[in-house]
C-alpha cells in the first residue's frame, strides 16, 4: 500500500473524511455481518472502470440481502466520483486506486443503514511478479458456502470461512491464491477472485450458481466474444485444471493475472498462456492502459530484470 | 434498551471510552466478516455469570477460526469484569446487561487483532410476555451453513444469512424467533438461541454437529442431569416438534423461554408445560435470581393483568 | 367452482357417470399413492387443448412409473372427447374446463389399472385479479423431493409433501402459490404451476432434473422462440428471482399469470411486466381466446373496477 | 386373502358398509395424496393389538401433516373396535384380520376430512413358509425420500416411489422384499416392514430419522430390554447386513419374520437365528399367540412337509 | 478369448515377453490401486484405432492422478505399435484385440512406475447377439464415486465397487450390463461403457462430470454432427431412460452397441432403433469395417439363423 | 525397510517363494481394483497380534465385496503362522514385521481368486521420532467416498483417491499423514490410520460409518473401558480437532502414535498428552512390549539425544 494512506479521504454516512477519522460505532451491524460491499478501480487516476456494472451489482447485492440502502444507485455514484476527485491528487503517475463502497443496515440501537466507501492504493509492487511468473493456487480443504444457504452472487462481507481458508493457505505458501471447491466437488472461485482456465482452445469458467458475476470474469467474457474465442460457463473439476493448457484469473484490481501452479505442481509450460495473453492485451485495450505494464513500472529495473531471470526456467518446463 | 444508553462505557483495544466514542475504523476486517465474539450478562447487576465458560468458549473460537487474540483468557476477564465495574452505576435495581467482546484479526493497514467489548441493557420490557405466552417460531427456508464450510461452534459475526432469514420471519410475523433446518432436513439452531423439545418425558436438542455448544443450553443438560430429566443430544426433526409435548429456547440474556408456536401453529396445550416449568425453576435457583420475575417486572402492572387474559385462551386450547 | 357442479358427468373405468355417483373403491391403489393424472382444459368450451401432448404425457408417466394403463392413448383421447361433449351443454359461454384423468394400478384385491376422468368448471373468479395484480409466492421451507427418490417429471398424484407445503403457505398469506426449492437450493416449480423469470430481456425456467415438463411451459418456451426472445432452462436460486425484472407462473387453467411478490416483497416495477405481457398476448393468438380477459370477464363491473384501483399504487411502486 | 371378503364390512365416513359400497369420491384428496392412514390387526379375531399406540401414531401422523381429523382418537377407537365386532363372525378360528384407518382432509369441493376404515384378512397363506425359510430382500436402486421433503415417521399414503420399487423387486425375485437406503446409503426401511439386523449378539435398526416408529419395531426393542439382549438405534450400512449374523423384519401383520438372502445371497447359516428365535419366542407370548404356527396352520400337511424339507439344505449352507 | 492367449507377447517394463510371464511383483503399487490405464483396438489387426487420443486421455489420467509416467507419449504409442506388429500373426482373419496400457506408481519399495501393455483377443461371440437384440441394462442399488473423491474422467483402475455392481447385476441376470447413477440421481456410465438414450430425434448422453470421457463416446458425438443427428450432453435421469424411443452403449471392443431392457423391461420396439443404426453405420464407414457384420461373421449360420428368430417376437413388441 | 528384503519369503497361491519371485500375472483382477487385503504384524518376531480379529476382518472384507476367498479362515490362520516362521530368522533382535495377506477375484482369464501373503519389515528407523515429537497432519481438500459407492469398513485395495491425497500432502509436508473428512465435513480417518482426540477428558473416533473398523482402534477402545476413561465413537468436525487437549492416530505398526501438528498449526502443549502417554502405556503391557522403547531403539544414542532437544521448545509452546 502507499506510503501517505493517511492522507486519504475516506466516506461515512454523508461526509467525507480523513481515512483516519472514518471510524463506524462498534454497534454497526456490519460487524455482526450485515452488510454488503464492491469494489471499484480507477483507470490511470482518471476514472472508474465500469462504475454503472459495479453499482448495479451493489444494489442487486441489497436486494437479495433484504438491505435496504436508503439511496440510490445515482446517489451512490456521485460519491463515487467525488471521493475520486478528493484523493486524485495522492495518487503517483502510474498509480491507482480501489473504491470500496459497503453498506451496512444499520445500528444495533435502530436508524438505517450507514453507508461507508473507502478509497485504498492497489498493491502494485506485491503483485507485479504474477504477470511474469503466475500466481499459485491452493485448494482449499474447506468447500464454499452453498447457495441454499448464502448465495455467492450477493457480494457480501461475512465471509470468514474465507478468511480462514486463507490462512491455511498462506501457512503452505504465502504467496498463493485460495481456490475453493464447492460441496459437489466443482471448481467455484477463488476467496477473492474469479477463476478460468484454458483447454482445446475454450475458455472455461465455472456458472453463477457458485461464484460471484464478477464484474471482470464479465469483461473476459465478453473479449473472448469479439475474438471470438470460444468461452463457455459450466461446472469442472480439478481433472479439468490438471489437464488444461492454462489458467488465469480476474479480479477488481489487475483485472487478469495468468496462474502458474496448482497445488504445488507446475501445470503449463508458458505463464502466460497465448490465449491468456490475447485476452490480456485485448483487456489493456478495452481499460485503456497496459495492465500487466503498469504493475511492473513500480519495481525497480534491477527487480525487473530478476524477474525474467526467474521466468526462465520456468517458461522451459 | 435502556433510555440512558448513552452514558454506557464500552471497552476499545485497550481504552475504556464512552458509548458515542466507541468506533472502530472501517479498514478493520471485523466488517469484512473476519470476527468472533461472545456474549455474557450479568446477574442483579452484581456479576458475570459462569465468565469462565463464555471466556474459553470465545478462546475456542479464535482457535478454530485462527484468530490469533493477543490477549490471555485472564486479561479479557479482567476486562469484562472492569467494564461491568464502570456500567453498574447506570443498571436500575431489576437490570441487567449483556457484556459482548469481540476479536477481529485487525485491520486490512496491518497491526495487531482488535478487541472490543461493548455492554448493552437487556431488552426486558421486549421479551417480557414470552415468559408468559411462549414465543412464536418459523422455520426458514434458508438453510444453516453446513460445517464444513463454516462450523457453527465457532461463535462468528459472519452471519449475513441468519440476518436474511429473521427478515424474512418477521415479514410474517414481527416477534418470531428464526428456526433453522440444516442442508439435510435436520432441525438445528434458533438464529439466537438453542432449542429444545420434551417429548414423553425426555428433553431433547440437537447435536453440536449443527449448533453453537451454548452456555445456556449445557446449563440446562446439567440441569436435566440434576433433577433426573432424561436429556439426549440427536438429530430430530419438524415431524417430533409437531409431536412434541412442549418446546422452548436458551439464550444469553432470558437464558430459557417457551415456545408456543411453530409455523403459525398452535402446538403445546400449556405454555410453558410442566417439564419446561421445573427446568426454569431450576434455572432461576443456579441463575441467583427468578429469571421471569424479573422479565415481567419490567412490565406495568396494567400490563401483566393483561398478560394474564390473553393467556388464558391459550392455555384452553 | 360452478354452481351445477352436481350435474357433471365423470368416466370411471368404462361407464361415464353423474358425478356424485363417480367413486372408486377405498381398496383402490389411488388411495396408496399408485397412481398417475394429467391435467387439460377446454378452450371455448368447444376443444381440448393439446390433447395429444398432455395424453403423451400422461402414458410417460405410467411408463417411467411402470403402472401398464391397459387402455391406449387413443382410447383415452376418444373419453376425454366423449367427456367433454356429455358435459358441454353444463359450459355457460364464457366457461371453460378442466379434464383430469387418472390411472392407478388397480385394487388391492388384483384387477388391472382403474382409469378416471373428472371434469371441474375452472376457477374464473378465484384468479381473475392475479392477471392484473399478479399472484404473490412464499418459498417453502420443504424442499422438492430429489428425482432419485421420485421423478418430477412423472405427473404423479402422491403429493402429500406438496399439500403440506400449501398448508403451511396458506396460514402466511391465504391467496399466496408455493414455490419448492430443490434439495441443493435451486429454484424447483410451484406445487401446481412452472415458475418462470426474466431477466435483462432473457425468459429463464428450471431444467426438468427438478420439475415436470408442463405443457403449458413449453408452449411458452415455442412462443420465445417464434417471438426471438431469449429462453433458456438452467438452474437458477433466489437471487435471480430477487434481481429478475419480471416473474410468471404457467399451469393449465390459467396458461400464465404474472407474479408480483415473492416472500411478501414486492420485486417489480409493472404487473405484468413487458415481456411477459408479449408473451402472454401471442399465448392468447395461439390458445385461441384472450386468457386473461376471460377471467376476467366473470367479476362485475365494480369488481374490475376496484382491480384497476388496487392496480394502480403497485404500478407506481 | 379370503374367499369371502365381499362380505366384509368396512367404514365410511360415520357409515358401516358392506365391502363393495365402500368407495370415496373421485374428487377426494386421498387420490392426490393427501392423506394418512395406519394398520393394526387383531389377536385371534378377539381384540386389536395396542390399539393406543395406533390411534396415537394416526395422530402425530395427522398433526405433522397438518391434516386436522376432525374426531377425537377415542372415537377412531370405538369405530375400529365396533369394526372388528361387526366383522369377527367372518373370521375362522385361526383368523386374524388387519383394520386400516385412513384419514384424508376431504373432497376438493371442501367440506371436511374424510375417514374410511378397511377390514382385510391377514394373507396366512402367502408368508407361511417365510417363517421357516426366511424372506428375501432385494436393495432397490430407488432411494428413500429424505425427511426435509417427506417425513418417514408419517404414516402417509403418497408412496409411488415404494410402488415402482416394488415393481421393480418383483420382476427380478416375485416373492422378494424390498429395502430402501436414504440419499446417504444409510440402510433406512423395507417399502412394508422396519428392518433388523444381529450382529455379535447385538440387536440393530435404524433411527427413526430414515424410517416409520414402527409399534411392532417397538415391541422387539421393549422385548430386547426385558430379555437383556443388547438393541441399538443406529445408521448403518449394507457392509453390516453381508456381515450380520441374522437379519428380520417386523411389520403389524406377521409381527416379525427372518430374513434369508439379501440381494440374491445366502448370507446366514441359520434362519431363524438363535436370537431372532427367542425373540419371536417372546414375542409369541407377549402377542398372546404362536405367530409363526398361526401362519403355518394355514398349510396342508403336505405343504408343511414340503417346507420343511426345503429348509434343509438351506441349514446346511 | 481365443484359443492360443498363451502365444500372446505382453509388455513389462521395456521388455516383450510370453503372456505367461508377463507378471508383476507381488509389491507393486497397482495392487494397492495406484495405477492408471486406458483400453485400445486394432481395426482389421492392421492398425490401432486413434491411437493419438487414448495415449492422450492416458497421460491426462497421469496427470490427475499424480503419477509421472517417466515416458513419453510418442514411447507409448512405439510400444502399442510394437506390441500389435509381435502379436499380429495370431489374429485370424476376421479377428481383432484389445492393448490394455497401465501405468502404476511403482514397487512398494521404492523406484519409478512400472509400464505394463496386455494383448487380449476381443470377444467376438459372446457380444455378437447384442448387435441383433440389443443388451440388457440393470440400474445398480450402488452410486458412482463422485468427482469430489474420484473424479471418473482419470480412467483409473481402482474400481472395486463396480465390480461388486456387476457381480450383482449379474446374478439378477448374467448377461446384463451395469448402469450407475451418480449419488444425486443422474444417470452417469455403464461399468465398462459409456450410455446413450435417443429421445425424439436428439441424440443424449451424461455430461462429463460423471463418466469417462470415452474415445467412442467422442466418436458419436462427431458422427452426430457430420450426420446433423441433434446431440447433446446433459444430465438426465430414468424418467427420460424409461421414455426414450431408442439407447445405446459405446465402448472400446465393440464400438456401438444397443440396449434392449432396462432394469428387465422391453422398453423399445425397434432394436437398435433406426438413429442408432444410422450411427452404427456411419460408424463402421469412418472405422473402416462392418463393426456389427464382424461380431457376426464369429457365430455358426446355424446360430445366426436362430438368432434372427429370436430378434422376431422382439421386434414386434 | 531391512536391508536385506531380498531374503524375505513369500506366500502366493499355495506356494512360498523368494520376495524377487513372489510375482502375480498382469491379467489380475487385482491390478483393477478387485481385491481386499489386510495387514497384521508380529510381536518380538515371535507371535501374530490379534490373528483371529484380523483373519475376521479380512473375511467380512471378501463377504462385502462379493469375492468368494475359496480357503478357509484356519488355512489363512495357517498360512500366516507358517510365513512367520519361514521368515522368523530374518529379523533382527528388536525387530518385527507386517504380514499382508490379500485376496483377488482371479485373473481376466477366469480361474478361481489369487492369494498372496506379504512380509515386511516395520519401519522403525522412519516412525521413531513421531513417538517424542507426535507426526503432523494434513487435512486433503479431496473428500472419502462415501459408504453408498464404497464402504470404508471393507479393507479394500482400491484407493487410488487415497494415494492422490497423500501426494498432495507430501507436496506440502513430506512427513505428514492425511486426514479425510466425509462429505459432509465430518472427520473420517488418516488414509492409513484411524484418528482419536481427546477433550475434555474423554476420548473420541469417528463411527465406523466413515472408517475402517480397525484392530488397533479397537484395542485403545477396550483400553479405555478398563482404563475407565470416558470415550464415545461419534462424528466430529475440524472444530473439535482445533480445540482438543490430545491427539493420537492408530495403525497397524506402530500400533498408537501421538500427533502434534494439524494444517500446519501447533496445537498442544505436550505431546504426548497425558492420556495418550496413559494409554499408550497400557497399550504396551497390553501388547507385550514397549512399543515407543522399540521404535527409538532403532535410533542411534546420538539421534535419540537430537531427538530429546527437538521435543523441549516442543514441549514449552
Amino acid at each position: 500500500m502507499s506510503d501517505k494512506p493517511g492522507q486519504y479521504t475516506f466516506y461515512v454516512n454523508g461526509e467525507f473524511l480523513p481515512m483516519s477519522q472514518a471510524k463506524i460505532s462498534v454497534l454497526d451491524s456490519a460487524l455482526h455481518g450485515d452488510s454488503v460491499y464492491d469494489t471499484l478501480r480507477t483507470v490511470n487516476g482518471a476514472r472508474i472502470y465500469r462504475i454503472d456494472e459495479h453499482v448495479e451489482r451493489l444494489f442487486c447485492s441489497c436486494r437479495a440481502a433484504a438491505i435496504d440502502p436508503d439511496i440510490s444507485p445515482d446517489d451512490m455514484k456521485r460519491i463515487l466520483n467525488e471521493l475520486l476527485d478528493r484523493n486524485r491528487h495522492l495518487l503517483a503517475n502510474n498509480d491507482d486506486a480501489w473504491l470500496i463502497p459497503r453498506i451496512s443496515s444499520g445500528s444495533l440501537l435502530g436508524g438505517g443503514p450507514n453507508v461507508m466507501v473507502m478509497f485504498v492504493h492497489l498493491p502494485f509492487r506485491l503483485y507485479a511478479k504474477f504477470f511474469r511468473l503466475g500466481i499459485h493456487v491452493i485448494v482449499s480443504s474447506i468447500r464454499h458456502v452453498p447457495p441454499q444457504c448464502m448465495d455467492p452472487k450477493i457480494k457480501y462481507d461475512a465471509r470468514l470461512f474465507m478468511h480462514i481458508a486463507e490462512r491455511e493457505t498462506r501457512r503452505i505458501d504465502p504467496e498463493a491464491a485460495t481456490l475453493l471447491l464447492d460441496i459437489h466437488g466443482n471448481v467455484a472461485e477463488l476467496t477473492d477472485a474469479s477463476f478460468f482456465i484454458v483447454r482445446k482452445g475454450t475458455v472455461i469458467t465455472p456458472t453463477t450458481r457458485n461464484v460471484l458475476p464478477g464484474v471482470s470474469r464479465q469483461v473476459v467474457l465478453e473479449l473472448c466474444a469479439k475474438l471470438k474465442i470460444p468461452a463457455v460457463e459450466k461446472d469442472f473439476q480439478l481433472y479439468d485444471v490438471y489437464n488444461a493448457d492454462e489458467a488465469f484469473r480476474t479480479g477488481t484490481s489487475y483485472r487478469m493475472m495468468p496462474v502458474s501452479q496448482i497445488n504445488m505442481r507446475h501445470l503449463w509450460k508458458r505463464v502466460p498462456g497465448p490465449i491468456t495473453q490475447r485476452l490480456l492485451d485485448a483487456y489493456s485495450e478495452e481499460f485503456g492502459l497496459n495492465i500487466a505494464e503498469q504493475y511492473l513500472s513500480h519495481l525497480s529495473s534491477d527487480e525487473r530484470a530478476e524477474l525474467e531471470k526467474e521466468k526462465l526456467p520456468h517458461g522451459a518446463e
